[in-house]
């Protein structure tokens, strides 16, 4: 693969994110299917907005590692639906009860609780059918079907579902540094995790010490990115950020600022990103996206 | 296999019932395991009670075929943890709003709101990870990763969760017989369509006039379960049932008997019955188990 300068890197991660959005515009039942309704809130949920980070990261892991766009689309397509299905479980008024989400009012907004509770459902459930599909097409990778386990793993109690019950436990509580990181490593980590992983799978990655510091990078990047997000609560836009700032405060949830300070925070944050760039050194210039993703991660202000 | 008799058929069934209950147990996660309140409501929702029609249906399927019970227990698990999670989602507030489901407070009553969103989430996500992990053992089988790609067909908006949508819509609408039909068929239907098909998987069955015998047999079962739950919606007891009766009138949801009538209704189940254990006139003694279960379906009180 040809090397990227890094003058091309913001057009190249764009590029990404607009591939993910046709990728994304295909899998999903068009409007016009029964029930539509349904299908219109899959839909308003998953197109039009959002960083993308978790499949621009399958694409960038997976071109630092030599496979094709085509081939990581799947798994691109279905981590992003379990992205976003819990975003619209987690807007939900009895969880953390958001009216906005990415500048638009959030699904059960924009149609009702019980089609955002369905639409959650089913956007879940398409991620695994994505990537099923693809794992029983003539000429099988077996990676496709570990892939379903990894995301399975990573999205369950053990991963994403368990730390959004341990975020609405610990409102109101008094936690320190390790359980706070525990929880975002589970409610973030875990996702972010099984993106440059599921890439590494299409790539049929063997070397566990490659495997291992790729694992190091995604866990360090995803920690980093979910302080970079207590972070912008307190100090981002809400109009950049699309949605209103001070809301884990108003809610009384502990954030890493909230619990260290707002300098140990930065400094984390700071830290993490040294050391998931660090985890890259042998992977040379086909590596340049993650880097820059890793820059991107803390130096956004959205 | 060996024939067994009518008069062990029940005991057989409370066999396949103790057996999933087992099974079901060892694939949850542990109560003391972090996060301790979530898994209990995972353990709430999917032990202790219930028909188990859907794990007995793959169990009995697979018997008929002749594949031993222990390669049944990832599909019948699988199939069970969907159907739970369901449950658990269809009746919260914002959906059927039920306060009482087998003789228990439903999830979100027993637990909270946001709780219980999260354990149908979780329960989902477990019923594909118990069929990944089955699918990536040593001398894995392709039929564990085909049926990941139907039970998400089935679970997903073209059936189950679409399913409930349409259910939801038709509140206090006047509905054609065979729109309640592709209700019913999607939201009941597609996931009993699906535990006869993931015993054929298992079993490797790849004689289509046999396989289109068993789904025709399984989609008019699911049908006329439906059926028959609607008819004891009116006629049932609700100490029998767990729940309470009259609960599709008081909610203004179009049954089949308020549209075609109880004599209608009851003789269309008949019909289904009739239909699913004529299909069945190839199997043999084997499929003793399914047609005392197609037996059951129609005469069940609760």
């Amino acid at each position: 693969m040809a090397s990227i300068g890094p003058d091309s890197m913001p057009e190249r991660i764009a590029a990404y994110r607009a591939r993910i959005e046709t990728v994304l515009d295909g899998y999903l039942p068009p409007l016009e299917r029964v029930p539509e309704r349904l299908h219109a809130a899959l839909r308003y949920s998953a197109l039009g907005t959002g960083k993308r980070l978790r499949p621009i990261l399958v694409y960038a892991t997976g071109e630092a590692l030599g496979v094709p766009l085509e081939r990581l689309d799947a798994p691109a397509a279905a981590v992003e639906l379990i992205h976003a299905y819990s975003l619209v479980h987690d807007d939900l008024p009895a969880m953390d009860n958001d009216d906005l989400r990415r500048g638009r009012p959030t699904c059960h907004r924009a149609f009702d609780e019980g089609t955002a509770i369905l639409a959650g459902d089913a956007l879940q459930v398409l991620a695994f059918r994505i990537l099923a599909a693809e794992a029983t097409r003539d000429g099988e990778i077996p990676a496709y079907t570990r892939m379903i386990h990894l995301l399975a793993e990573a999205s369950g109690t053990d991963g994403m579902a368990g730390g959004q019950a341990l975020d609405l436990a610990a409102v109101g509580q008094q936690l320190t540094v390790e359980a706070l990181e525990n929880i975002h490593r589970r409610k973030t980590g875990a996702l972010i995790r099984a993106s440059v992983l599921m890439a590494a799978m299409v790539a049929s990655e063997t070397d566990t010490r490659r495997l291992a510091r790729l694992d190091r990078f995604a866990q360090d990047l995803g920690l980093a990115f979910q302080i970079q997000d207590d972070i912008l609560d307190v100090e981002g836009d809400a109009a950049t950020l699309g949605k209103a700032t001070g809301a884990d405060r108003a809610k009384d949830k502990p954030t890493y600022p909230s619990i260290a300070g707002m300098t140990a925070a930065k400094r984390r944050c700071r830290d993490l990103h040294a050391h998931a760039v660090a985890a890259l050194a042998d992977f040379g210039p086909g590596a340049e996206h993650l880097r820059w993703l890793a820059d991107f991660v803390i130096e956004r202000n959205s």
